[in-house]
């Protein structure tokens, strides 16, 4: 089958995998927090799936902006790395200070912050990327600026922040304080609190779409090279590691769900996103806002699974 | 027997309790966290009995002042109660927001604060008084000069505190504040988290002596009637709600193993405190620095221990 | 006043505590887990309060049996104290084994046990009363026998067991297993769990009436003599000891409550009685099958609470 | 480059991360819970690598066999699917009584259990293998035959139970007991837990070789087809899960770790075995009895590692 068809035939099954998923949406929550989430259409739904060759698959709203929120923590998981990797090395610099595991417990950050002496089990859930935000405080003169970017250089076009949701973020991150002053308490934060939230705030609110997100994933499913411009952007083996860290822990309590339903490195957010990799194919972004009890998009669940199902995209 | 000769007898009785206690302080050691408590000299050793009458039995260093440190958390309970009783009532203002059950866990603080929606065990945990103090904020105009004013009526000389201490547990309080954050993050903390931080530590370096401690504890045996004055600090039943969470809640993870040997309600601090209630008979206060594993003065336990088995005082 | 008008004020006292506390009965809800327990009447309501000297002050049904469920922890404790004291001693013997700390957690027994290596916190609740009984089966000829044969005589009459409950009890008995498995699998149980098991269900099956306990209880209020027989049954210090578990383990996650609220030594079990021990005054006892959230008599928590109130019975 | 010479390439790269692997051993600890595991030999190392085709690549003691232990819950697991699948459905018989979730808790078992109604969170736990066991025991009219015939028909050839090792297991299963009595009090075990135990114990004690294992692996690197005889063991998409619960939960408290270092789907067992599944290209399994922290063989860990990494095998 020729390329041409072969891609005609992927835009038509993205239609039909929009359409079983769509209605999803309605067993959904937005997430209510701050009041630019409660704000959302929960009607919005956008899917995009990005070749490796730029070839793009879309359906939906895709070049609508929403807030990136825990999608981001891969992203600035990415850049500690390439800090670290320059300079002390990512062992020392990062795995030191927090882990590898998936955490399991629903009540996990404080807990387990508590038993494990301030260690958060990953870098994908918010002690960790708090932490991330420490080390990275270590090595950018300006950490939004520099996060901004590299996204927008993966993203292929620039990207914003909405100041009025950093803000937001900064003034309900009760909670994120209290995980940031405990691990203070344990040595593992070296920044001051303020800066340290103010940081993670701010990458929350980076404004994208569902293509951008899709055609930023890429390079994770490149062996860590950003196909649109050749440029590694981390060695494959750390690439691999970040695909490891996103398919065991990308999607709070239900990764393990993730990864058996759906079978390919995930990372989602509570605005209804939901990034995937696929190894030497494809980056993926689904968008639909509301959330299913575990924070993760209802619909974009459901397309995910029938897309890999349909597609046989699964890593196992 | 005469009074006098009791009186005698009970001076001989606190001395040989004194010697049988005091070399246990080398069991124990000083707490680190902060220099003001490092530096204390680990031979103290002060036990004041004072009688509802006002006799008072001393042996030792009585008169040398100490950082009251968690025994505060008595006086403030008790300012709290003193308010809302007169307000809205202490049921309203204060067990909605602050349980009175032993906490049981030594990692307690943050796991139970997470699982039970940010609501604190008992007033006696860290977690509890930062709720107390808030409660004060909302009746006192000054939380600082009320806490001392108290204090110094029922130590019936004016008490001090110490800045510099003050501002060393204010400069290490990370867990606390990691506590107010995620009390605040559940609704349970109305005043910002820097000023609730900033009354308890300001309340923790109350400066007394084993002798005032234990003047000031005999309202607590007296249906809540200082016996100097004759004025009703707290209603009969209040006052006995005190004594039943000290003895429930007062020395850490300890409070059984003290209910099981000493069997006086007792609440004690990191600077080696003691503070005891005997009802009917007597405000008790016994000082030694040196901690055991549980927090509670090591030489301290083994004197109430003595005391009360000798002189038959178990509420039991 | 007169000793008999006292005795008729109490009387009319007692009426009055029951008028108001009766209608509680209401907001609870009867035990369920076993057919014996479902079919109480969850009118039944009896309040026995026995004076040092031997006069009963009773009201309602304070003659009818029902079976005394975990109020026999407070039995086998105090049978396990007595041959502990008169072999190897209580603290080798048994506080090696298990602890005399409240549990404070409602999942308490499984999670505890396995974080403290199979020693469970005290033997108030299932997990160390299933220790005691391991205890127990070392010392008794006839577990069952001597345990009928100590709150017989306490009683002042023969009392029997009930086997179609002690039956139920062990075929419903899966979490005591559990239980009683984790802690084999650390080395703190000797005897055959099924050994186990068995005494522990025959024990909770023994049926008492409100009139009975309340004599039972009375060598608690004495120092460990039985005033009905001037026996010594512990000496005074481990029955103050006794006393103090009561208070501070004896109502399951309530015992804050407890002590705040009734303050004096009280043990419940879930057919509806609670057993307390006024020190120095009064063995008492009330039953009233409907249970509050906690697991303890709803009426019986109120009616414990107005008479400690009126009567100023508190420790505290 | 011809078939022959990458065979021959593939063999010389196992003798060279043979030779990496085999001194990790020397940090590891062999299990001694049992005394057939305290006297395997420390120095064992078997390392098998099957190609889909049949083409065996080995190094070492790979004919030598060993208890698979917690390896074979990923054939009861199998046999359990293949029966549900056939009956009511996966959904409906396992999925509703034990997750997919990793369990994040060196001390999950019973704690989650308790705080999560006795289902235990995915099936490569000891919990998790008990439910697994009682589902097949409704299908199963021989559950020991029907192991025995499924990894026999995997491996290729005969395969055999070490009665001493099944009952030396049983002998030690205080734990898994106290977690089946546990699941049985929520109503999550329907056959006798005796029954259950001897299941377990059973399909522990299978003896298989590291050569065995490694083929007895590849229908799941193959969709769920076994490559030797072409029957169908599980349809793909089940084949699929089970891969993702080995990589998200088949390597105790490190899951997190080997996804990240090894990348491949894997389950060891404590007698130093790891099973892996390369999709779409080998079988593999590799055997070196002392065990790191975790439980997983310290020198399999490694070799697997370095195999994964030179012949960039991860499905990330």
């Amino acid at each position: 089958m020729g390329g041409d068809d072969a891609s005609k035939d992927l835009d038509a099954l993205l239609e039909e995998v929009a359409e079983i998923a769509r209605p999803k949406a309605s067993e959904g929550e937005l997430a209510d927090y701050i009041p630019e989430l409660r704000e959302e259409d929960p009607d919005s739904f956008g899917l995009a799936v990005v070749d490796l060759d730029g070839t793009e698959h879309v359906v939906g709203d895709v070049d609508r902006p929403f807030a990136i929120q825990s999608v981001s923590k891969v992203f600035s998981l990415v850049l500690a790395m390439q800090k670290a990797d320059a300079a002390d090395g990512v062992r020392k610099e990062l795995w030191g200070r927090v882990g590898v595991e998936p955490s399991g417990d629903p009540f996990n950050s404080l807990v387990q912050l508590e038993h494990e002496k301030g260690i958060p089990r990953n870098p994908m859930i918010n002690a960790g990327a708090l932490v991330v935000d420490d080390v990275l405080l270590d090595h950018c003169t300006d950490h939004h600026e520099e996060m901004q970017a590299l996204v927008s250089e993966l993203a292929g076009e620039e990207v914003t922040v909405d100041e009025r949701i950093a803000s937001s973020e900064e003034g309900t991150s009760g909670r994120n304080r209290a995980m940031a002053y405990l691990m203070q308490s344990f040595g593992n934060l070296h920044h001051p609190v303020d800066d340290v939230i103010k940081a993670y705030a701010h990458q929350c609110a980076v404004k994208m779409t569902a293509r951008q997100l899709a055609r930023a994933s890429r390079f994770l499913a490149n062996d860590g090279v950003d196909p649109a411009t050749g440029r590694q952007i981390l060695r494959p083996p750390l690439a691999r590691r970040v695909n490891a860290l996103m398919l065991t822990c990308g999607t709070y309590d239900a990764a393990g769900e993730f990864a058996f339903d759906v079978g390919i490195p995930c990372k989602s957010g509570v605005a209804g996103a939901i990034m995937g990799v696929v190894p030497d194919r494809y980056g993926v972004t689904v968008w639909s806002p509301p959330l299913d009890q575990a924070g993760n998009s209802r619909a974009g669940k459901a397309a995910l699974h029938e897309l890999t199902d349909r597609l046989d995209l699964s890593v196992f």
